[in-house]
């Protein structure tokens, strides 16, 4: 069977001058994947004429399947309908469905509605329309030369519901698609170069349709393992082989055999035991707290957090006491014990893990370098604290901190 | 004067399969622009040896600059430096510099090395190794028919630390750059082509060298004003005249002329009055405290945060009244009030900001339904309260949460 390929355009003057940073590929490349189209490439051009046509050019030559996002709003920088429209010829006429569409946006917003906004609904003749449920711009659909061509708005949420509502039902009719698995586990405390000598043999045996990739990410690293082949559920058996095999040899080092994130597992092994958890942050200020309630449903098993960045919080709240504070400092082993015990105690959950560290730029001692972190974790009979040392800028500090201390409340939760 | 152009080309299957979010472009492109390079194209391909030389082909077809990130590390699926050395010709050999820096590290990690970590040090013969204070893999340069080949690692902080150190100031000593200029304003309370309207004969005013740009995020609008030419002087001079202009025409939905974020601007107006910040959140589960916590220096202005997701938190910490949770429910306007409060209270400071609401994709009712928010803000006199509908997916609700918290508490606190 032969591979579907797509390529990914992406248009807009911000993806190059670094003002937006592009999620929209990544995530179509997910969803694409996922029903066995393999991404080529992925493109990234500004809001000109030439760099656009010359893409479209290109990447046709490549890959069957063509999707671009960005450049389709009411406004003079937004070129790319007219582009499309010259370069597969048609004037731009007015699609009833799509006009019928932004009159009903507008109205359901209750806000006048401006002669651009009306232009949204014009389309290429001879295209086909793909409609937009959650905005004004239209998705166009192109056929030339034996390539398929899809022009999507570049808002995220539009995108994304047009190619789950649309564009993937219709290239799984479309395209005869070959099977692609993947398996993800993930590790942590092993660099991964240390990784790869533990696997070598395991790596250089493997038959050449199955692929092993290293993603080493904030301290932890992920081993994923791609296969692609006709059958797919010949594919899922044998890849599950392999995999079990691969989770044997790095168990030591496991964090978990699927790709998600440490939030999720968690909060998967706290739901399951009908338990609860707070947390208690100084130099995190709240992301363990946010990466926590980003998944649906932690109201479950999350009370809540007290982010003490200030000390007199951590006093007044958590109970710290002062002269822990005055002598032992901020960051110390004791505080954050008494910042799991407070929180512990005023939110009343089964879990809690602190944070207490100073995450830089400025704020280092020749004692506590900027990148001195102390975390804990416990319950109402047991805690336990670690130290650990970071070396990065601020904002990787604080995911480093977050993930450390995820993966050691993860392990605390396990063992009591 | 000619335009300097670049392109970027990064490499790793994760990209194309969308396990990882390319962040590393939109930096280097900030960057590049920031010293007169225009990017002009953004190329990602897999670890596959013909398309990452295919791209090597393309991109020095339209650029003098070729950036590529990734494909370095010390494992099998990195196949960056072999391909380069077959590309540009010259054997692998040992360079000493780069052996020295991978035993520095090590010996400071504490961490026994292993063969494969010494293979980091080799290059192709005859590139100029651009030294990697952050990692292990050296940058490398080549060159071939005038243009410029720089091969750095994926790993952002490395890639970083190198761009800074060596590869601006030797783009910067190579090339006679022309002036770029960027003025970014940022907008609230207005839709795209509603601004559009009230601009456009300024923008249809605008000379050639001058862009107009739109980038809608979040229920806010930023307006980009571009100019390109050769005095850099005269040029800012000129976009300091049209900036003021726009300025003025937008002057009601102004909320900065920097295109900086409302944490930045909110933290440096209570920097400047000396005063200081709670925040009470449910809803936002934490986010506009990571949000303010990550501008360094903070400390100074933001005192913490409660977290009170659940309703005993709201009740026990925040003291939000039992009966007004009972019988207004947990997302009502008497709650944020009190959260408010609550939050002054137990945190002293000047201003609070509370939010609560359904995030979605469960727990919305028929009089509640999942995007409906309540955010007040407030100082000891006085607490506004506003409503908000969303209606978008569960992480998108909660950044329109905490942007439009941030832009309510920006408004406040200039008033009061």
């Amino acid at each position: 069977m032969e591979k579907v390929f797509a390529s990914i355009i992406t248009i807009g003057d911000e993806l190059l001058i670094g003002q937006t940073i592009d999620t929209n590929s990544s995530w179509i490349g997910r969803e694409l994947n996922a029903v066995g189209v393999w991404v080529k490439r992925r493109v990234a051009v500004g809001d000109m004429w030439d760099d656009i046509w010359e893409a479209l050019d290109e990447e046709s030559q490549s890959s069957q399947i063509i999707l671009i996002t960005g450049g389709l709003g009411p406004t003079a920088d937004d070129i790319t309908k007219p582009l499309l429209s010259a370069y597969f010829g048609g004037r731009l006429v007015v699609d009833e469905g799509a006009l019928q569409n932004v009159k009903n946006i507008f109205r359901s917003l209750n806000r006048p509605m401006l002669d651009r906004n009306l232009a949204q609904a014009t389309v290429p003749e001879g295209c086909t329309v793909i409609p937009n449920k959650r905005g004004t711009a239209p998705g166009m659909l192109f056929r030339k030369n034996e390539r398929i061509f899809i022009s999507m708005p570049g808002v995220p949420h539009e995108m994304k519901g047009m190619m789950t509502d649309s564009v993937i039902p219709l290239l799984q009719k479309e395209f005869i698609m070959p099977g692609i698995s993947h398996r993800v586990l993930m590790t942590a405390g092993v660099g991964e170069s240390f990784l790869a000598e533990m696997i070598k043999e395991f790596e250089e045996a493997l038959p050449k349709h199955v692929k092993l990739a290293y993603l080493p990410n904030y301290g932890m690293v992920r081993l994923r393992l791609t296969a692609t082949g006709a059958n797919k559920i010949q594919l899922d058996q044998e890849l599950d082989l392999f995999f079990g095999r691969l989770q044997e040899l790095v168990k030591d080092y496991l964090v978990s055999n699927t790709g998600e994130s440490l939030e999720i597992i968690v909060g998967r092994i706290l739901k399951s035991r009908n338990q609860t958890l707070a947390t208690a942050e100084s130099c995190t200020g709240g992301y363990i707290a946010h990466l926590i309630t980003t998944i649906p449903g932690s109201s479950q098993y999350f009370k809540g957090s007290v982010v003490s960045y200030a000390n007199e919080v951590k006093e007044n709240i958590l109970h710290v006491s002062a002269a822990t504070l005055l002598h032992e400092g901020a960051v110390s082993e004791e505080t954050v014990r008494q910042m799991v015990r407070g929180a512990l105690d005023v939110m009343g959950t089964d879990f809690a893990v602190a944070t207490s560290g100073i995450m830089g730029p400025d704020g280092g001692t020749a004692d506590k370098p900027v990148g001195t972190v102390w975390v804990a974790v416990g319950n109402v009979n047991k805690t336990v604290a670690q130290k650990f040392k970071f070396r990065f800028d601020r904002m990787r500090n604080i995911e480093l901190t977050a993930t450390n201390a995820l993966n050691l409340l993860r392990k605390f939760i396990l063992e009591h």
